[in-house]
């Protein structure tokens, strides 16, 4: 696993608020968005920050299980994503962070959004989600596309 | 203000049993570190991951004080960092974020370890610092060199 972040979320408790701020009030330009769901931005060459709803994301990301406690005594509200290119490479990677002591929260699984991924969390906690993501790329100048598979 | 993500800090109980996991476990290369205060690690182009100690993390980052709940009921242990080009662009930024409904959380000061830095709390608490860091520089490849002002 390299270090390379390609999505970091923040869970929020409500995403039109976020979206209030960041696009009305700081007019930051949406990547994608699903009303009340997550939104996200581009937040540098090939990364995306997403404002997820923290229900969802404590759904997805299992923040009440086990897997080491944050600072707070409970898993922080973020999560970080690392993409790689295909479903065999997500479970290579959670092996890999699993022998380096990382603590597996869910297996490589297919996703209802059309890929393939899973979560481990480090020492701390920290959710971690190794993904396979046909529907995003990223262009050679770093911009990232998003789509689903419903999008034209 | 851009949407542009130059540090995602993580707030850690033990730096040294990150390093043990991401530098030893992982094989990551730090860029950057601070023997139980901070490891940095490159985790995109122009980005900076840091695996910082939670104490100076809520300490710098006024953790503890208001600025908006989590969805956990506190602010998250986690930073993003803005890097602008000057001092003056730091409070313009921050003014900036508070025109669109941020908290604003330190001001902009003049920092021991060199730069001039403040940081303001988005709706649900996540801190956002705003810093001139005249010691970090971001090469045409995307590479990120940090140094201090004692380094050779």
């Amino acid at each position: 696993m390299d270090p390379r972040l390609s999505l970091v979320s923040l869970g929020v408790r409500d995403v039109a608020a976020s979206r209030r701020f960041y696009i009305d009030g700081l007019g930051w330009n949406p990547a994608f968005e699903v009303p009340g769901s997550v939104l996200f931005v581009q937040a540098a060459h090939g990364l995306l920050l997403a404002f997820w709803s923290v229900r969802e994301m404590a759904e997805d990301a299992l923040l009440d299980s086990e897997g080491g406690p944050s600072a707070a005594g409970r898993p922080a509200p973020v999560t970080l994503s690392h993409n790689v290119a295909d479903a065999a490479r997500v479970d290579e990677v959670l092996a890999e962070a699993q022998r380096a002591g990382a603590t597996l929260i869910r297996p490589g699984a297919k996703q209802p959004w059309g890929g393939y991924s899973g979560y481990f969390a480090d020492p701390d906690g920290f959710r971690w989600e190794v993904a396979w993501n046909p529907y995003l790329t990223v262009e050679d100048d770093g911009t990232v596309r998003l789509t689903t598979a419903e999008s034209p």
